[in-house]
């Protein structure tokens, strides 16, 4: 849960100014994906022995600003200097392995002369074998970092071919032998001073995108080349990579053989962006990064890389995307992109976040847009078309996923349930792994995740995938991993979310999720009239939001009365019951306390315990058909000294102005009730953060989409 | 939740001392159920207008030894006044309407002359109703309890009744035209002055069973009567009964009439005990309580009330069960009780709870004695015998409880997946019928439940037998409701638990359901291997629970560092989750700290924000499938500088010895180490409990059988 961020012009003079604020910029954009420390590699002017650029690496802890200031106040830096050509990659961390600091600060190198610098997203888990490997071999390592091993094998491979009588490894090849001995999820860039001007890139597991501005105008597609490896005939066993190999895992295909020699590996590649671009007069400037928010404001045309897809510009400045595996797509589309860079800002808000929380009324409307056609009382999901028989004929329902979009499955079970009469069930991905439930051919899976990128949602959706299940997914990121490899699904269009604390996706899920039920039931007579009022409130919830959202001073109030606790509990049942467990993880999330989503049902179980007159809690009450059983829970809570604070509907006389603090949410049917009482509990958070004084955008130790299991 | 205890000598002399003790230790044995105020009710040596003994209530708040205090510091008590036929109530409460104090505790009164006095376990959720059917005619309410509506509506029936010139109702007519006019759950035992000596008792939904102690020695069967209720064919409407029955909802079945003119009730019961000893010779003493612990030290011979059973005892000593609606069994069994008065007895425990922890490996074997024969690496159970076959053509298993016994489901859901190869669902009971789940006749559903009597189990139980699917109970209380209505079931034999914790009643569940896995499996050649590993560790299984608990004094140590704490969290996954939730359970039942069982798949999806060095948290790290997935999660919590508590596997070097405090359990087959993981955790909420001086058996606000919605 790294961002990435790389920078190459060719031949497109820039200044060391320019370049540095782009990257710092383009680092600012991904943010919201780690935080903790911060770094770039640049050129300098200095040279070495043999007339190459010196590198230079600055890193920081801290966010981003800090790395800003570090690299401004640097008194040697000649930031007039123009550079026709250069690479420049950056990187903000979010910690894996080893604490946030400057040695575990990315990028990673591989010698103190910067040979070899990565920036790497991911986890390599088999970091420790390859370590070892180098140690022997006389590395030595300064980080407490798996990325590190990527340096210094490329280093490694480097000087062992460069020693061979062979000819001299490109640094895409030097890349791809290394990316072969890699296990775990990545995406990485990196940057070379043995290769000035030179990029290369790969991505197994985690997102990485390239954006390409060119005059030369770049082609729609780029075409995919294939390594070929063969071993030379006479050629005897490579030594040091055989033994190499020895101390590592098992390889579980024995072909293509995993270390091949590397000076044999030759391609017929050349390529691209435009075929009869390919000459002196190519200029173009390339952005590699681990999602568009950072590229946008420079160019829309993009290229999303796949799983195993090794991509590099060499010094004739042209991109390739190379592979050693056949299958798959024969081209990468160059996409265009029509996110625009406003819908990533803040506006006049103080968070994005709170920005995000404001803007449901429209984003609701979003995710119905085009598909909910109120005049007829029809729902239209143009995305499951093709599928919808087979989903209604299945066996079962399964919703996978984590955190808040885990919640928004749980708030629409009991409807999708009602409307289609199938068994659902609902698991947490990681869980749902770990398990190894099974799974069967007549099963509909659905793969809910706001990026589309969430790792364990993609391991799950790959093995339900492999099992023959119908896959389904329900992502916010167009052109995600999720929304490409699934078989059909709903994009939810909520727009970007940049907080890390998942506001309007949730809303846009839940939305998404009761249309989905709405389709299944289309042709059941006895479930028109229910439909039909679904359908109406469907029409008025925007309003309905935005009246929701007039609460907002009164719980900026309450927040006052609440900040300084350490623990909080919010309790409900049957459709408020998901509204609870989202609010505690909104809680927990922003604000650091302890809180805690509890089904009022099991209180009796054991949770009563914990009440009494100093235990803050919060009861979500409304009209359905367990108001009663809420009343009876509240009057335990109440004969236990508890002073909940209630959320309840709008002039519910059993509970308003009865001496306790409600904050009233307008009332629909039961089964949307859930959109409306979530939002002042995204509220409450938000206040209780901001007067602690926390970032709210970026809560300690998240980050926005979590790319690694 | 309240236990309910009569005690009726007929022609029996006892002296007022006796029975007030029978009374008070009937409740001491019944204290696990609630704990928060008292109260008895018995005759007096003064007599009325009439000639009728006047009674004495005696209440107090708190627990029974308050009340045993208050009642024989009594100076005007005439201890030794002996009594040939006399009826004393007795109730311990755990509050459900109104405060613990004074008025709200039980018995609950017709008027200040005690006319009628009830004692009662469960809520009635029509009160308010009644409540302003009755201040409508004049009587005054002195409680905030649903409860007090019982005694004035009999008060109310008896006085129109006598005002009328029909025949004067009996006790047990007036109960039984009272029960017809409440909804919701409830046991209750009634006493009055205008019948001295005889006592009537209803159950809906709440447990009531009968100690029968005769010398005329009881049949074995009790038959049932039907009461016919008709109408007068010139009856014009009962004026006040009518507008009072417009004020209830509207009741769901036309016939019988609801509202029958009391006075045109008749019936031609008489019976009972023997038909034979119907005579003046009979000499009895019976013994009416919420279970069968109050009564095993009186008499074995013990009948259990149906619901909407009315049983009274009339003044020629006889016990007569009644109902008004036909259906069901026309007897109702005499069952002798093999349970030992010393299997619930302390020992030499400080607490119930801690002799039940540390009796776990003893009732783990009587779990599986006679089902797993070790050497035929087979597993036998009898109870389900003959619907095996059933359930393994089943579309799905649905294990359905509450509390602690849904997370024995969620513990074992991973192995009864992996050997059934059968979709298994895990519901909370009361989130279950929340949601009204679809269930389909080839469903095969369990419900786990210690006591039996669950009520929101129960419920479901019922529903899903209703939509024909097969229902399987497992429980540990024979006789239980669970246990008659379920078609099959297994019985995990952990001995009576009397602790509210539950503790050694988990680990029976555990095991049962494990051998359930195993019996499911028996037939697959493939699964051979894995069932006899599993069946070789449940025979070792108990001295590993033994060396478990060797950590007892390592523990007690531990708690002592985290008993000022306000929070704690425990982490784990895959098998080790449900450790994680059940021992967040305890600690929040007995030590009031807010803990919670996080997930730790989940982490990095919100949990994460709350971790720094001042947040307690315990890790659960066992060398499963899911090993170097914790080992990444502990990195990342070190990373946020949490310290956090480790279970871990004996000799672990990868944890052990590198300054994080471990709790070293021994190893054992991956589906079975939640078995031993649990106990620390048992053991540690245990000690901190102790340390902060609380009531390990009686934690505040909790009772031991959760009997109502």
């Amino acid at each position: 849960m790294c961002g990435i961020f790389g920078y190459l012009n060719y031949l497109t003079p820039r200044t060391r100014q320019f370049i540095l604020e782009s990257l710092i910029k383009g680092l600012q954009r991904l943010e919201y994906r780690g935080y903790d420390s911060a770094g770039v590699a640049f050129d300098t002017d200095d040279q070495d022995g043999q007339g190459l650029a010196k590198i230079r690496l600055v890193k920081t802890k801290g966010k981003v600003c800090v790395l800003n200031e570090s690299i401004f106040s640097a008194e040697d830096l000649n930031l007039d200097s123009e550079m026709a050509t250069h690479v420049g990659i950056a990187h903000t961390r979010w910690a894996t392995h080893g604490v946030p600091n400057f040695v575990n600060s990315h990028p990673q190198r591989s010698d103190l002369d910067n040979g070899f610098l990565v920036v790497h997203n991911g986890i390599i888990t088999n970091y420790k074998d390859i370590k070892q490997f180098l140690e022997e071999r006389g590395f030595s390592f300064e980080s407490d970092t798996d990325t590190e091993v990527i340096p210094k094998l490329m280093k490694y491979f480097y000087d062992s071919q460069c020693a061979d009588d062979g000819d001299k490894p490109t640094l895409r090849e030097l890349l791809e032998q290394v990316v072969q001995q890699l296990e775990g999820a990545f995406a990485l860039v990196c940057k070379s001073a043995f290769f000035p001007g030179e990029i290369a890139a790969a991505r197994r597991g985690s997102p990485l995108l390239i954006g390409i501005k060119s005059d030369n105008g770049p082609a729609d597609n780029i075409d995919v080349l294939y390594t070929s490896p063969f071993r030379s005939p006479q050629a005897d066993p490579f030594d040091v990579l055989e033994d190499y190999s020895a101390g590592l895992s098992v390889p579980e295909e024995p072909s293509p053989p995993k270390i091949t020699r590397p000076d044999m590996i030759r391609t017929n590649s050349i390529t691209i962006i435009n075929p009869d671009s390919c000459n002196k007069d190519i200029r173009a400037e390339y952005f590699f990064a681990s999602d568009a928010s950072a590229i946008i404001e420079h160019t829309n045309r993009v290229v999303y890389l796949e799983d195993e897809d090794v991509a590099a510009v060499s010094s004739d400045g042209v991109l390739t995307i190379h592979r050693l595996k056949r299958g798959g797509a024969m081209q990468r589309k160059v996409h265009t992109l029509k996110m625009k860079l406003q819908e990533i800002m803040k506006g006049s808000y103080k968070y994005f976040m709170q920005k995000e929380i404001f803007e449901q009324p429209e984003s609701v409307v979003n995710t119905m847009r085009g598909r909910v056609l109120y005049d007829q009382h029809k729902v239209v999901l143009g995305g499951l078309n093709s599928h919808i028989s087979v989903i209604r004929r299945c066996r079962r329902l399964i919703f996978i996923a984590c955190g808040t979009s885990y919640h928004s499955a749980l708030a629409t079970r009991q409807l999708v349930e009602e409307l289609t009469e199938l068994p659902v069930m609902v698991e947490l991905s990681s869980d749902f792994m770990d398990r190894t439930t099974p799974i069967f051919r007549d099963d509909v899976t659905f793969f809910i995740s706001q990026s589309g990128e969430t790792a364990d949602t993609l391991n799950a959706m790959r093995y339900c995938k492999s099992k023959g299940a119908l896959v389904v997914g329900i992502t916010n990121t167009v052109g995600s991993t999720i929304s490409r490899e699934t078989h059909c699904g709903i994009h939810v269009n909520a727009g970007p979310e940049i907080g890390v604390a998942s506001t309007k996706a949730y809303t846009s899920q839940f939305i998404a999720l009761v249309m989905f039920a709405l389709v299944m039931s289309e042709d059941r007579v006895s479930m028109q009239p229910r439909r039909r009022q679904i359908m109406d409130c469907l029409k008025i919830i925007p309003d309905l939001i935005r009246e929701t959202l007039s609460l907002d001073s009164k719980i900026s109030d309450l927040a006052k009365q609440l900040y300084e606790q350490k623990s909080l509990i919010v309790m409900g049942r049957g459709y408020n019951y998901a509204t609870c467990l989202e609010g505690a993880l909104k809680i927990k999330e922003l604000t650091y306390m302890h809180s805690e989503g509890i089904l009022s049902g099991e209180l009796k179980h054991g949770p009563l315990a914990m009440i009494d007159k100093h235990m803050p809690c919060i009861m979500v009450i409304t009209k359905d058909n367990t108001y009663k059983k809420c009343l009876n829970a509240l009057q335990q809570v109440s004969a236990r000294s508890g002073q909940p604070i209630i959320i309840c509907t709008k002039s519910d006389s059993d509970l308003t102005g009865k001496g306790s603090i409600t904050m009233e949410v307008p009332q629909v049917v039961d089964c949307l009730q859930g959109v409306l009482t979530v939002i002042p509990l995204q509220l409450l958070s938000y206040h209780i953060a901001t007067l602690k004084g926390f970032d709210v955008d970026c809560p300690r130790h998240l980050a926005k989409s979590v790319t690694v299991e």
